[in-house]
């Protein structure tokens, strides 16, 4: 089958031809890829920034976001078939661990990370396990929502965490109505009467968040802080979450933070740098947001069934590649990008 | 190997000679017996009470509280390794469905009760799964713990989830101080600091109790009811665990129950049957407990390891099984018997 | 002042001239009605369904869902001031017992009932507390409003609870589609993703229900409960909210509730029998419901402001008291009757 | 009476005869000091440190942790009566505010602070309110367990929300075994059965907490660190309660933290300075703690009613407040100091 592989650090892919995988272990999943997201951390994965952290060995073929349709399944596999419609989760876990034992599969002892430190999903076929596919809804389609397996699922994790606290009067402020913004701002409408405030660089992003579901658009010009502290009353508001992670982000979204307020991590860059005794005086939060857990992705493809969570996606196919990869570092993609092979 | 099993209703069991189970699958674990306990439902399903709840094909051997020695793995087993001194969890199951996925692997879609629906303990060998087993601390052998495997995990279960929502200053009403309620005193004392009431009709075992960790203990003699609210400032127990719930323990436990209270359900036999006004005016709740889950066992586990929770046994060959379920059968045993094969 | 008076079980009431409440203690509120819900407990009044368990004194004036302007305030009153468009909470409350300092104040030790204990809302002016009154929206008007501060915070109050557990994809399931349910279907939509399926007798009440936000209506005609377990994939519900409570309701409803569900007990009549066994088997739990509290009818306030919940009205003069009643009592009224004084 | 004041910073207190305080408002409450606490705080009030912050005109008296008995009370005082033992939460709050009317009166709107922004206890009488105030078990002291109102409530409410969610087989590590980390080992170990681990620089602080309920003690001697992996298997714990939160304690105690773990923020003076891509990628949260609400307060009290929470105090007469002062100053106090009118 064709596969693009990762040859090199800071030179390009290359599409290559390789063995369809094949069902060795009793949970497989064989999946025959409708889409493959393009994302931002392929870019870096080629600059090298993974590579020590992922222990990759080259080659090795990239892409995290994947959905498609089942081809084979291992001896142990109850809950897919062949055939099947499915988007799968980006982490390959182990089941048999306390974290696993208790849900949080997501911290699970031993998993593996298909696409970053083993074969990915650029590729007419992806080797999972039962423990990773999700059916999908008859009404969805694997190259509509391949983006929703790994940067969704993230926003989706971090907004329904967020809710469980939101009550009707709160607001909530979310900063960075980009990708991962886009579907936190529709999770949270789905999920929470509370008011939605949304900051944005981009005077475009914010008009667009508004359109979405946003109750509130702020332009981060200088004075968005002020804003955010006039719009609630000078108190600041319930919970941020903070999409950005960078470029003073944090700073400027602690500000706008009241008392007793939680700060949800969700984008990274820059350092979480306060004082212990602001911390204690206002009796503030940061929660750390890390990708979804399986159940979590059920749940946001129960919203996207629903139509409640939708992304807009550029579809290249898969001889395509480059070219996706450079609209996307050109900023030229609007959405998400989709490889179909 | 020799195996004590059911052969027909209304008849003693039969000891006999079977094949040692074999790993037949990826997840499989065949445990060597160290101890199986004798519960009270085995002389139920004798009586043919389960026969049709379960549909268990005769003959079939029964036991469903477990522990001892792994004896062989399948392929796909990480948890434990051969020799590993474990307990076992009563149920077999998927690790894919819903419920599963969540952790809540006691309302699994697709479970076996080995000892109830499956070929069980009262053996040499027992088959189980790799999600069923627990690895030991060196201080605890199999004998002395494989009857908190199924008893001991659903009074641990009520117990802590009861301990959730106690607070300093808070009463707990524990209703019937035999073997469950035995258990559940010595959790709810490791749990919380909340003042724990133990209500029974033996004298012997409210004493008991009393040794065991209960701060006040009521013989339940027609006053109790009174007893409780004298204990409480007139106002009842924020929380009743009720082991017993039949001859007329409900009504009396709901008298013992606060505005706002719980009421755990943890023994059957009767209805609750109480009027919807006095459940809306009061506000109160009445919270089914089933048997815990995988990761109850664990914690239960780690109890038992640092003493907080010990169970008396008295052991028995496992030739002598018929001794064991006569002696259950008259009240003879003091804790819990043990089949040791 | 004008007010309607009790003055007698089995007969009518009687409009009278009494003087205007006066400020008396430090936390005195005195509001002149803008709206006073005619409730169905109005009338379980004159039947003398309430003489003992209130123990009040005749004649006094009822009408406990009441809204209006703050006419003048106590010393120590600092949350509204004279001329401040406010709801009245149902309930006048102590602010220093346990229940009170926890947020809980619905289960104050001292609390009193305007309207039921002591003097109520059909009248030109009501004494209450500052802790029972919430300040409004200047979009809405007391007139509109007033039926929310009882029935309509009752249904808040169970939606609101039985929405913390429910994420997308499970399923509530709505018994009642009258004047509570009408409210608690209107909040369910607006804090869970959940699906919403109303069952209901009335195939009119099953229409208005689909148009304001439930999933799927189901008319209650005998077939309602395979009905919803075929909705649910032969599963029932995670959760039931019942706004009925008689008639046969409950035994239904618990037919509909899956493995692990709640069962909301919000409506009142008949008894909740079930068989302790088939509520561990499940593991099922049952919860009460009483009316809200102060911070829940805040919040239903601000769903109101948005939009989220509305109700219907028919308004009556004070003067034609006796026709809300009668028009009540014979089925004619759509939504709820509000005397305006 | 006799008062000792701030009469200006940077110089010593001064002992003066002023007025007793009288009821003046409905809630009012006049306290009887019986023990009131002397505090570093106190220290750092005399060196000018919350000047600004509380905007306190001098003179005033001082002193915050409080206990006594009640010697009148306003009108509108239901809770305590004349002659009843207290002890006197530091804050005295509106209870018509959102923050109060949820049960969150830490955040109150509008709340004073005697001691800091008003008079306080070290005198021979205090005014503060009914809300304030919580009676005492027969068998405590004024003068014991007046420490327990500042200093061992801000403990209390840290450890006791930490222990929400620790299970046993969990880690907690405690940093700090001085003044709040004492209370809170005692604290963690009356709520939770976790495993505590104490790490302290100070040997005997490591000693004395293991004769009060740590599991392990360990100095902070360069190696504590990898000692602390070494106790969780290389993990880290699941909780870490930071009672120091200067000195480089928050950049150890983050390296002792597991994935998905707890950082409790008590003490204060440096800053929380971390990566949010390590916040994020090993899903961490940092818990802002502050002094605990009138309900923790009656829990705490619970507590030392029981003998769980034990507090050494070093008791002087309140015409010695200097030598109190200069023995705290100098290290010579060995638990609290507590000056007794």
């Amino acid at each position: 089958m064709k596969a693009v592989q990762v040859v090199g650090y800071h030179r390009s892919l290359d599409m290559t031809e390789v063995p369809v995988p094949e069902v060795t272990g009793p949970h497989d999943v064989i999946v025959r890829i409708g889409g493959a997201g393009v994302c931002r951390t392929d870019l870096h994965i080629l600059e090298g920034q993974w590579a020590e952290k992922s222990g990759v060995a080259l080659p090795y073929t990239i892409g995290h976001e994947n959905a498609g349709w089942v081809h084979a399944v291992g001896g142990a596999v109850t809950n897919v078939a062949e055939g099947d419609k499915v988007i799968v989760h980006p982490l390959i876990t182990c089941g048999l661990c306390p974290a696993c034992r208790r849900g949080d599969d997501v911290h699970c002892a031993g998993s593996l990370f298909p696409g970053i430190d083993t074969a990915g999903g650029y590729a007419e076929y992806l080797k999972t396990s039962a423990r990773s596919v999700v059916r999908l809804d008859d009404s969805l389609e694997p190259s509509d929502v391949a983006a929703l397996a790994d940067a969704g699922l993230t926003a989706y994790h971090a907004a329904a965490k967020a809710a469980r606290r939101l009550r009707p009067g709160d607001t909530c402020v979310v900063i960075g109505a980009g990708g991962l913004g886009h579907i936190g701002i529709q999770v949270l409408k789905a999920l929470t009467a509370a008011e939605i405030v949304v900051v944005d660089r981009n005077t475009e992003a914010v008009k667009l968040a508004e359109s979405i579901g946003a109750d509130r658009g702020v332009v981060a010009d200088g004075g968005h802080v002020e804003r955010v502290l006039e719009l609630t009353g000078g108190q600041g508001a319930e919970t941020v979450v903070d999409f950005v992670g960078e470029g003073g982000a944090t700073r400027d979204g602690v500000r706008m933070l009241r008392r007793a307020g939680d700060y949800h991590v969700v984008g990274y860059g820059e350092n979480i740098d306060v004082p212990t005794i602001d911390i204690i005086s206002a009796e503030i939060n940061f929660i750390g947001n890390l990708v979804g857990s399986y159940t979590d992705l059920c749940e946001l493809m129960v919203l996207a069934a629903q139509g409640r969570v939708r992304l807009h996606t550029s579809k290249y196919a898969l001889d395509d590649f480059q070219d996706a990869l450079d609209d996307l570092d050109a900023g030229r993609v609007r959405g998400r990008a989709i490889l179909v092979p």
